[in-house]
């Protein structure tokens, strides 16, 4: 018998085990997955799915499928699959240690995407067909629609576009998430594209419920699951020192008056350092703050508790087992102060720069210009992918990055002479922070940054050796507009790979 | 006796030489011009403040200044002042000999911007403050409107920030511009901003000409000087290849449904291998095309004469001496076709992404995985800059770059191992085309790009180096997401600068 999560009879009647409806699935098929920094995800069918593929490997038959998501999900997803060795193309950012290192050893292709590119990028046709959605639903409405669960990513998308649909029905979910979605259904393909009509962070614009057409139901799956939760980790001492000049570079800009006081809709990516940043925020004199970014975290929710931040607008939640519990037995409270939107709205470029968004993300290295690697270790292995970095450094009002100066105990300095792989251009890196210093390079020309960058960015013990790149690039460079030495430019990543520290 | 273009009795009476007019341009003053690629921009005052640099420097003085444009300008901008060391710092894309000799050389801070950002970037304030401007207008009207120029740029924004304004009204220009242009005023700083009412490339959303507080105006300066009209050079033969690979592909987008049989607005890059695909555009089966570009070129002329593009939106006219004359005489029949807009607007993010452009580039080099350099040559000198092509690139509905296969007589491999600078990054280049052939790496991941880029557009000569070096990545990588091997990735660049060839 159904679940009192699902009020409509002729989905109910679709109800299956995970294994029949993994048994739908099929080898070489394109399969859109709901889940967004591991929230809302489907827990069971890919579980299922998995053992299928086990067992066509042990009987020596293939089985492969291509996987979208919305971005990381979780192990139950990413990590049994890529364990079966069952995904062939995955797209459009990983996290899952098991697929990463596939896709490292070459075994899986990846495509790391800006995630508000997947769903117009999916309607435009050139990824191919989408054979089969399986999405996780908080529940089903007695006429259909479908209530959106911890995170929208590309659902919406995936449910249009797909042949069949498979829903995962979690009870695990609040049933108070219900009307905490904002579902814009105004996207189209050009030339029939309009002004996406929001204006503030706060605003709705869409429906709080996904639309499917039930008919295109193949399965219903009832779960009771939790979202991968991962602990959270306090920040450290750098954390703290980045955070601080963060905070005191704000100030100074509601200081000078290029910043209003309630500042502007911030974003943040993920991590003790933003973290740090957030819980820093709660004793910054700033008020009425306003969040539109990608996922809520710890910090987030503090900030929110703390009646600094007014609102929080993004597409998932990514929260410690600490911070979900209390969202959860307190979700009422949140109600009003929490919007879920898909990511190509939470991402979106027009809204972005039209918000005027303060963009805060992390790095894996920059180099002394300010361009900034933020995927590739060593410039071929990923760590986990662009996600929506690029979406928002580009068209941020302040686009702020940020690093400890040193990784690997000072065997790999975050500051180097030539990144072994760009993700965002130097004209997309205003800000860079680490726990020495914070250079603002906005209006600076490349040799200016490079000057503020090594003083204020680097750590001490790698200084002289950028400098000294530096002051031997301006007398051997073919030009002087960003001087470099090609032969030299990445030879602390190749010290690294064969001796295991960049230092010489 | 003022001219009939000054209709406003009161900027009638502020007349002046330009050399009165360039005497109230002081030395370290912060100065933004008009032009855009060679068209519109101020030919009296440069040339009058260029020579009194020259004659402080001459009496041991310091005077040089900021100098902020649309784009690239003229000999009498650009040329002259950096001609007279008078150019401290310059922003945001140059194209001048001169100055570029001056930027590589290290003698001038160039400030390499993103063109749709440079108007709001003014408005935030961190550039600082602009004390005057420069601008060429068409003409005055009575009530005090200025009748733009052959190029709109950031006009507008720098008539509203100067402290003062300097007009030049070139008789030269046509009369007829009037009513040509569309000059939007609804932009504003966050959390001010609203949705750009623009939906289709034909629509006007502003009024036709600027405004400027006559108080505000320090001086009129009348001419009667061309604009720089570089003269044509014909397609040669890989031109005309790279255009034949790049209209099949559009033709087979629109037979397989991916484009409508009008293509999507187009965007053009400027330069020979444009002007060949726009010229087969004439010949091609698409109808009633239209473009939303930041220059109209001759190709962009041809092609409307052609009557297959129906009208053009840019910011400037980028035209050869004859197709200059051609507009020139018969400019009310292009009254209707053509409209000319701020470039905020022409290379907004929004509406190119709105609008779903299909945006056509050129490149200095691109790596195997299609990340792209348009700017830096050996990762060091300038070429120009990257313009607009990071507006179109990243929010296109097709990015395409184009280049032939090798430079210099064949010593240098426009695809290489590694870039030696990155302006687009993989993620934003989905198509590249050489007179070999066309790579369209829409979906794929870094190792299926390098296949396909070696075995599409790769010169001939260079396949095997390339090959190898892909081959041995793939054994010696860190990780083989996008292999590589740092410690000689960049060794082309460095053996060109050490031998004049890439060819081991």
């Amino acid at each position: 018998m159904a679940s009192d999560r699902i009020a409509h009879a002729g989905l109910a009647a679709k109800c299956r085990s995970a294994e029949e409806a993994a048994a739908m699935i099929t080898d070489g098929m394109t399969v859109g997955m709901s889940g967004f920094t591991g929230a809302g995800y489907p827990k069971a069918v890919p579980i299922a799915l998995a053992a299928r593929m086990t067992a066509a490997h042990d009987a020596g038959d293939p089985f492969r499928v291509k996987v979208w998501t919305g971005a990381s999900t979780g192990p139950e997803l990413d990590g049994a699959l890529a364990k079966a060795d069952g995904v062939e193309f995955r797209l459009p950012y990983n996290s899952d240690p098991i697929a990463r290192e596939r896709i490292n050893r070459g075994e899986m292709q990846y495509f790391d995407m800006h995630l508000s590119q997947v769903a117009p990028m999916a309607w435009q046709g050139f990824l191919g067909e989408l054979d089969v959605a399986v999405v996780e639903v908080t529940g089903i409405t007695s006429d259909g629609q479908l209530i959106p669960s911890a995170s929208v990513g590309n659902n919406k998308t995936w449910l249009d576009r797909a042949k069949g649909v498979i829903l995962e029905v979690n009870r695990w979910q609040n049933a108070a998430l219900e009307g905490m979605h904002d579902i814009y259904y105004g996207t189209a393909l050009p030339p029939h594209r309009v002004p996406i009509p929001l204006v503030r962070a706060d605003q709705r614009i869409g429906q709080p419920t996904f639309r499917c057409a039930p008919d295109k139901v193949i399965a219903v799956v009832e779960t009771d699951a939790p979202d991968r939760n991962a602990p959270f980790t306090p920040p450290d001492a750098a954390a703290h020192a980045i955070a601080g000049h963060l905070l005191d570079f704000l100030a100074h800009e509601v200081h000078v008056g290029r910043l209003p006081a309630s500042l502007l809709p911030l974003q943040s990516g993920v991590g003790n350092i933003a973290n740090a940043v957030l819980t820093g925020l709660i004793d910054a004199p700033f008020e009425n703050m306003i969040a539109y970014t990608e996922v809520i975290q710890d910090g987030m929710l503090d900030l929110l508790d703390s009646g600094k931040l007014r609102m929080a607008s993004a597409t998932a939640f990514s929260l410690s087992p600490d911070a979900a519990a209390r969202l959860n037995a307190d979700m009422g409270r949140y109600h009003d102060k929490l919007i879920l939107r898909p990511q190509e709205i939470s991402n979106h470029p027009e809204l972005i720069r039209r918000l005027g968004c303060v963009s805060m993300n992390g790095l894996i290295e920059a180099d002394i210009y300010g361009n900034v690697n933020s995927t590739h270790v060593m410039g071929s292995r990923i760590q986990n992918g662009i996600g929506g970095s690029g979406d928002f450094a580009r068209n941020a009002y302040l686009s702020i990055f940020m690093t400890p100066s040193t990784a690997k105990q000072g065997a790999i300095s975050a500051i180097v002479p030539h990144v072994s792989h760009t993700d965002h251009i130097n004209q997309d890196v205003q800000v860079i922070v680490t726990e020495q210093g914070l250079a603002d390079l906005r209006g600076l020309a490349p040799r200016q940054r490079a000057e503020a960058i090594i003083a204020h960015c680097a750590h001490p013990d790698y200084r002289p050796a950028l400098r000294d790149y530096f002051a031997r690039a301006m007398a051997g460079s073919f030009g002087l507009q960003s001087p470099m030495l090609p032969g030299e430019a990445l030879a602390w990543h190749q010290r690294y790979m064969d001796s295991g520290t960049m230092r010489s």
